[in-house]
């Protein structure tokens, strides 16, 4: 694996696929701008005060042309930025070639190793001998992870001088974090230790993460404070809904071509990304059958007139297959090998282990044959019946197409640089622990606020007499707590 | 007004319109059990051990065949009950005259004046002489409110030996409010002070009740601890939605044969019920436009491709307005004099001030034509035209239909029961004090599996090594409490 | 069966419920009149010139709100009129009582007997002695079927003397055919050979009833012209797809308050009713499945996400059963009583042969609980589950509800009234043989036309280059013949 | 312009973008295969008689991976064939390469200039010296043109000695066509007469092309039978409809990641294929406008609660606009000025005269930015307002995205195979005059047939006593030809 490091004119680092696609990119993101209006919102309020001035942000979040619009939000008010992606196949390479070239460091390309994905991680984490970073915007809480394995590694270390072991686990990808850390103690035994330290916060994006950091909260070994940014309405109430809603077909045309009309589809999970999965493809005129664990989601898909089956059920009849539960082990090589000839089966949800892909590749016999990058057919030896898996059973909107649009990016965007000004803001103040937060409602309704104007939607005003009456300010916030949506 | 209470045979008091229709309430209330699995489940589960014995209940909730089956899973499970209807059109006189008959003491009928309406309630907190019921079940919260009134008043009498006056108040329904308070304080002037002393508990239906609850205990003058049945998930995501989506589009039907395709209609408000509303009309073929207050309600809106934007905006264009809101003053007479011919106009809400009746009423010249019992035409002296107002600004769904259909009024009220049992569990523990609470999640859950048979679904079961991995119970409940659905 | 003529004080005939139902009656034809553009329209371009003057029209087609103002608009044309129903159930009798005491004589009520029902035909077409129309406007064809019946009987009656024999058929209701027309054979052996000959021809405004024309014409039977009605773009894509797709639902729910999101419901033929009726379903939350015997339909269907099986397949499973064929023998005794407990029974076709009530009645052991008008429980002795079956298996939305909504009978009934207006004008010229026709594109268009500005559309106006382009006139017709839309 | 003809091993002439991209096509091939039941069908049961031996084939069709398999469905049932695509932008280039390594000879690429695009047209007709196709299959009707034209030319050259004038036309396309013509006629002037001598009949794909046949059958210039198959119903109410519903999104989401939730999107023309375009921008959450000509189709898209405008009322407001008109002049230079910033503006019908390209290019001061191929953002001089126009105004379902799917494509070219097949059997016969034919409804209903399998759908069956009643036969066909489904 031989990485290096490029450099800018100005000195700033990057790796991407090839620079030259800067201005391609730079098109993009202009386009962009123009659907993410809660990100130019948060520039033209923000910007003139500079109040990210001073912060050394660190992301890990799919390098896409939308998050290009966020790192230049980030910077426009006053941050320092390094980024790498949180999936192998997300990046998109013009979007990193601009941003590399313009306006931060970037370590990202699509088709990554894994080997190659951590060392992005480590590269944008690595703000020099010594350094880290002061904030991290996090998806699926990869780059939290491994400061948190550091410096567990660190102080084992310190209580007993043993090196992290990465052959004492069977997860691969695991194994490369440990080496990376391994390496890493024996330069420095003291690296995460201080990145911790200095760390003020970390927001972070997305339902799997969120869960991450409420285990660790949980067991009291979070190491600093985090904003769970994918709990504001604004976030999963429109990014897992309606951008899953926008990419799921995206992902399947674009990887297939298969005309959906009429085929049957069992989507696996009726959260809100399967929600939005379920009514993509129910639009698109598909029968779609929903497996859950839950009720109370089983109930609400019945009453769409949506069938709640058990995946033995339906595995042999389906054309399609969406996992979408942010659990493990969902379709299994036994269901695979059950399935019709050319099935699709593919995987929405974060990590890549709700298909079982291991079990796939290591099938006795089995023949893979890449019809184009992200779409294989595996053919089983026994029947001659091929399945074709999508972006390797990874995140397939993001693989195999170009992940949510900017629109609904710009909310989720949004609700991360509120909570980076937020978390920034208050780095002295004590007022955030090392415990788990959303942000208040009223920042909620804000961000959505900044999203109406460009649908020209006009809002009713309460009175203040009205607005007594349901017991509310006038400005907001609407809501109670607990409310649904 | 000459209200007498008739007997059964057995000593029962009730005063329904019509004993003689209670056959026809018994084989509809057949039918109903049928599509309310919960309430059945319910029966079969804890009839045999009697929970309820010795609780005596009044309920202050719509009189409907669905309450029928309600009240005779409350007295299966040992209950005595007295009840009345909460609003003055929604009693099924059949309903009521097959519990009055076989079931319980009820008081209720279709089309009670007002001043009938508060001695229905009045009759069924009336458990005799100096006594008064263990348990309520309330429905926006009136019987709840007669008590907390009556208290006050007393309070107030016993210090200062004043008696209320009913000419004080503008509202033409507090007055009669008062009265009752009044009348009841000459004859027995610790009534509903040893009433609150004797109560357990209340569970409560509906927002509009809950939000009541809420703002008297965020005052302190809550008298009794109170179960908020509406913000189970089981309750408001699916008989606020789904109820609505259904009973909307039945009480617009059986009130004006309008044909729904092609029109243009207005929702106010975007909440679980005018999500509600909304999908119905949409379905239906009208163009439906959003007015909202909250940006991120009317984001969601937008998301679904319906405009939000203004009463103003529409009031001169639209053919159908619906209220949804909870709050008042929604719909102006001044709107309504520049409606096109016809316009229709009602409200799904809870109580009648979301449109501004007594302003139509009270218009110089106004001409009123009731087409049918709770469908009238009201026609503006300056244009002659007419608009065509529902149940008189009441609850449409069941003044012009039969409210909300029985399999999503078993969720609802399968959350009651469950509320009952709690509190009368509890009643000597000190677990409930004078607040609000709501459900425990793992309830929630169970209403809806209670449902998910009858419906042909089957759940897939986690392993416990999948329940590890997201940190559940492999029997759940499988969210956080801030999960939204 | 003593059925006795009553007259008005100007001395028309009538037969309805109780005419004390005019002035609700009246009300609603007000109502429906702001709803029926078309109509009115007519109204306004043809009643100066009064060209149906000297005009005799009876009518055979549901007496309902909507009919009254086709009736009246006829009459508004300078028409005399006579009306009946086409269906036993499907009067509503306050339209009949309006127009009986204001404009036609009416021989209607909800609820005849098949006896009664013949009864009312034969009146409709009793213009006095020796007297009949001179046009029809006829629904499923029983006024056309009647005159051709009778004319083959006096023929057979002039050829060799032979009655017809009422005991001969094993229909049921044909034998009531034979016994009217055998009595009026006895009285007047010239009758409906008279009616042939001075009748101009029947507007047909049905599948069924044209089915039946179709044949006529095939084997030379047909005795006057005939136009087509149901087969103009604007009857049988709007009424028959538009108008079930919204009294479906209204007449499960006031037959049954089934809640229909969750179910499973089966539509029997997925032409344009079936379309509507599954469009409907679907929207209100139930799984759909359709059968068909056209592979072409099936195709349609799975396009929109709707599966294709057998009712052997579903029979046991679904909670609703709807016919839409036109066909007979669909669901039959042996399917009913597999069905699961109160499952629910409707045809939405013309004929009630659609459910095989006869082997239903018929079934040793069954008993029937009438919930309430149309509304029947019948419950299986070896199973003691019951089915429950709308309106005896006649149009359950016209048995159950009321019909089809005004807007959409508009369109309709605009389409009956230039067909009549068309037939009267070319009484004399020879331009209709004893053929069946449609009505020329243009004239569909108008239709459509005379219905969009009440719905606020624009359309946009064709340059004459771009009219040569495509080759059409710049005021339509704008499509081939053979346009699907 | 340098323009040659490779040649595979055997000899077979083909010019496209790059033969090594063969392997890949073939992949893609295979998977369509499994997608195209009626085409594999046609195979399975024509095959083995090779009925197509001895035909040769020109096709003027996209050439797709679709189209890949009907050319492979048409040797494999014994033709000769030569193909070019019939749009310049439609060809995939795998699926081009495949064809020409395996199959037949092909001359087409994406992104032809328009001289090119006649070259391949010409050189898909030329079967060698003064020989030319024995049938043509066509799409748009380019083929067919230029042989019209080509035989016009000589029977003008042969009467008065004068050459075509490319320069008399102002149509910049038409000139090239002329060009063609004139430098064939002077090598050759009886090429397009012996040419049309040949020639057994086209069937041809298209609204458009259909347009055109019809109006030369009207005229009397119609040199060839012709059938049309764009109006069997498999076809106009399937690929139209369906195949647009799924690939209008797919082309706008590949071109511009746009989010169509919340956008406002005007639809020209509801037709077949609006209707497909408007129902796919629906279901995205679009606020969909439709404008009209045709009053029938209006009030259809009323009824689904589509508002109907002209494009002046919403040019300033709406975010997305597509032409699916098939006439000229819908969307001016002079509207696309007045578009708000980033409005998208494409065209889904065939030719690309619905949109103003020339207008736009010749705007004084305009800019154009490729955003990457088909992708143009052109920016107004006076506002620096920016539209973004795809696949320069042509069809941008298959400029910007791979067309329809696989499964509606085997719909629509299973009857290109069956009038294939008709016109050769019949060539002899006299059967089909020099007019434009449909073909036999039962043909329509078998092509259903064949694609219900793979769907898992399951016909019911008439009984004949069943069949007699609605008298159709057992088999079918089961409708009337002016049944519209």
């Amino acid at each position: 694996m031989a990485l290096t490091v490029s450099r800018t004119a100005t000195g700033r680092e990057f790796k991407v696929k090839d620079i030259a696609q800067a201005d391609f990119g730079r098109l993009e993101i202009e386009l962009a701008e123009v659907e993410m209006p809660g990100l130019m919102a948060c520039r033209a309020e923000f910007g003139p005060t500079q109040p990210l001035k001073g912060a050394r942000i660190t992301g890990s979040l799919h390098m896409t042309i939308q998050t290009a619009v966020l790192i230049e939000t980030l910077t426009a008010l006053g941050a320092e930025v390094r980024w790498c992606s949180c999936n192998i196949f997300s990046t998109q390479d013009a979007a990193a070639a601009a941003i590399a070239r313009d306006s931060a460091a970037v370590f990202a390309w699509k088709g990554e190793t894994l080997e190659e994905y951590w060392w992005c991680t480590e590269k944008a984490l690595d703000w020099g001998p010594g350094s880290g970073p002061d904030l991290i915007v996090d998806d699926g809480g990869d780059a939290t992870l491994l400061i948190h394995e550091g410096v567990k590694a660190e102080e084992e270390y310190e209580r007993s001088g043993k090196l992290p072991n990465p052959n004492e686990t069977e997860n691969a990808e695991f194994r490369i974090v440990l080496s990376i850390i391994k390496e890493g103690l024996l330069i420095d035994p003291k690296r995460y230790t201080r990145m911790k330290d200095r760390l003020v916060g970390v927001s972070e994006e997305t339902t799997t993460g969120v869960k991450r950091l409420y285990q660790m909260q949980a067991n009291g070994t979070l190491l600093f404070p985090a904003i769970n940014v994918n709990d504001s309405v604004t976030k999963s109430k429109f990014d897992n809904l309606y951008g899953c809603r926008h990419s799921l077909p995206d992902g399947l045309m674009r990887a297939t071509d298969v005309m959906i009309a009429g085929k049957i589809a069992v989507v696996c999970g009726y959260g809100d990304v399967g929600k939005g999965c379920a009514a993509a493809l129910k639009a698109a005129g598909a029968r779609v059958i929903v497996t859950e664990i839950d009720p109370i989601c089983a109930l609400q898909a019945l009453m769409e007139g949506i069938p709640v089956l058990t995946l033995e059920d339906m595995v042999a009849e389906a054309d399609i297959f969406v996992t979408t539960t942010g659990n493990k082990d969902i379709i299994m090589v036994s269901h695979m090998k059950q399935m019709k000839n050319n099935a699709i089966v593919c995987n929405i949800g974060h990590f890549d282990n709700e298909i079982d892909m291991l079990g796939l590749e290591t099938y006795p016999g089995i023949k893979r044959i890449t019809i184009k990058p992200q779409t294989d057919r595996w053919i089983f030896p026994e029947t001659n019946r091929g399945i074709i898996v999508l972006a390797e059973g990874r995140l397939m909107n993001l693989g195999c197409a170009t992940g949510h649009p900017s629109f609904v990016m710009s909310c989720s965007f949004t609700n991360q640089v509120i909570a980076q000004l937020e978390l920034w803001k208050e780095r002295g103040s004590g007022k955030y622990e090392k415990k788990v937060y959303v942000l208040p409602k009223h920042l909620d309704e804000k961000v959505a606020s900044l999203h109406l104007g460009k649908l020209g939607a006009k809002l009713t005003k309460l009175t203040p007499d009205q607005a007594a009456y349901i017991s509310v300010p006038v400005e907001g916030p609407y809501k109670p707590p607990h409310y649904r949506y």
